[in-house]
């Protein structure tokens, strides 16, 4: 249920964002194709996501290359343009080096 | 409604968890006076926090010392116990020195 990522150094892009009240069915199919499509590619690690007032998306990823590669996808490029303009009324995006991890509890990464 | 930050570089501390279901009010109240005993502690920037299957909060302080010297604190030190005896079935915690921020948006950082 947590994602399970590898022994620190990697990275961490945080998204915290706002929706808007508009088109709530096309946000919803856009973000999941967003996640599948980010599963696919070379050097994502994995995700955790929750959303209540705030909407907080933390993928992970091997370097700052995959980071850079996925941007430059062009369906996740179309996407992008889409939230601006239609689906979020303020969001903010952060990448971020992971120097240190602790896991506890049994879906801890690295659990059996 | 988003946290807002100053220019990177900073540090951000991921915590990612699941919750048992034993004593939601407990927890409640303990979430509650960590968000306000956090938000008084040298060096903190402000906080993220969504929960849905899986809960995240994102933390933002000025640097590792700040961070330090939050997890020594005995309150938080005496709650992160209880977090793991009681409300806890899982968690991950990452600390990451965020690199780049990029802000969208009416509630985005330095907005009136």
């Amino acid at each position: 249920m947590l994602a399970r990522t590898p022994p620190p150094p990697y990275y961490a892009v945080v998204f915290c964002s706002v929706r808007s009240p508009d088109d709530a069915e096309g946000y919803t199919a856009a973000a999941e194709r967003m996640m599948e499509l980010a599963a696919a590619q070379p050097g994502y690690l994995g995700v955790d996501s929750a959303r209540e007032t705030v909407g907080i998306t933390v993928s992970y990823w091997q370097n700052l290359e995959a980071i850079a590669a996925w941007r430059a996808h062009a369906e996740h490029t179309e996407v992008r343009r889409r939230g601006r303009e239609r689906w979020y009324s303020a969001f903010e995006l952060r990448v971020a080096r992971v120097e240190r991890a602790y896991s506890f509890g049994a879906q801890a990464p690295g659990a059996p």
